[in-house]
């Protein structure tokens, strides 16, 4: 089991056909996830053509997260909490500047992602619209959008199957507005298709 | 009057302070846009930081349009017919294979985006998701999205202000049901604060 420390981040590599487990351990915390393609980073997920190809905003058991070529990057195998979303940027440096009216340094997904994935050749700039993994953003009727706290609890988890060879990022999300005012740490577990731990 | 013919695009630059005005001149016609920073494209659109930082899905006048370095590109300054969002990337050659099942060429807004900005050195991985303006996306409660014809009448228009230097790329979008069932051209004017046209 790999330990994500609250509002840290890691980056690590998949094979075609691995597992990787999210867990929520202590509940109402958000992880971002960014994906790329190992042997050519320059294929990346894409928000817009998840929703496109998946016809919905919300993303589960059963939908697959596509890249921006077009092609399919990881199934969701499983979801025990059932909210995930695809529609708000990892929060930044400048989240909390805009947002939150606070100048002063405060860690942010943003960060926990490049900083990672530095090691791999990709650059801030590279960082695409992330996961939102047990994050609990709510729309009305309008496409208004309020950011509630996460219904996961302790334990609960998504589990992704790996369509091709990946270079991924995960966080335990820094902004105090989606983790329901704490930040607690995200677990992961890399297994292949029986359970067995590859990593 | 620039006159963008049915399925296909344009790219040009704006200086910081003018006026694009995007018309659909007949009606029920999608144009796709997507913007860059003309001293460095690597800060271009982000449909994650504008629908986070404006706090809706859907945007209009009053709403601005962000970069991936949390920086303000266009205010939007007058919309006629109000349903544009940013919800579903650009039509590609791959829309028509997976989602209309047509494995034929098919013209698409993301080879009519990317084949006017390759003179200015931008590729087609780097095309984020498009704002999608006139376009009718309808979303319900449990997040499955839907693509009516737009609600564009002949002469609607949507109007942005440049907030930095930019190179722009829109399209009259080529897929058939974003569109009501035909193709029809999309018209752009450039203009400075007062209306006078600056190209």
């Amino acid at each position: 089991m790999h330990i994500i420390p609250p509002q840290s981040g890691a980056a690590f590599e998949l094979k075609k056909g691995d597992i990787l487990t999210i867990i929520d351990p202590m509940g109402q915390q958000v992880s971002d996830m960014v994906v790329f393609n190992r042997e050519d980073p320059k294929e990346k997920l894409s928000a817009g053509k998840s929703m496109d190809f998946e016809e919905s905003i919300l993303l589960t058991k059963g939908n697959y997260l596509w890249s921006n070529r077009s092609q399919k990057m990881m199934e969701i195998r499983e979801d025990t909490n059932g909210r995930n979303d695809f529609l708000l940027a990892p929060c930044s440096p400048e989240t909390f500047e805009i947002m939150y009216d606070n100048p002063e340094y405060h860690p942010s997904c943003q960060e926990n992602l490049y900083r990672n994935l530095r090691p791999y050749g990709i650059d801030v700039d590279d960082i695409p619209t992330a996961f939102n993994v047990f994050m609990n953003v709510q729309f009305d009727d309008k496409g208004k959008l309020k950011v509630l706290p996460p219904t996961s609890k302790p334990g609960d988890l998504v589990r992704f199957k790996a369509e091709m060879d990946l270079i991924v990022a995960l966080t335990a999300c820094s902004a105090e507005d989606s983790n329901g005012g704490t930040f607690k740490p995200i677990h992961y577990l890399i297994t292949d298709e029986n359970g067995m731990i590859n990593q």
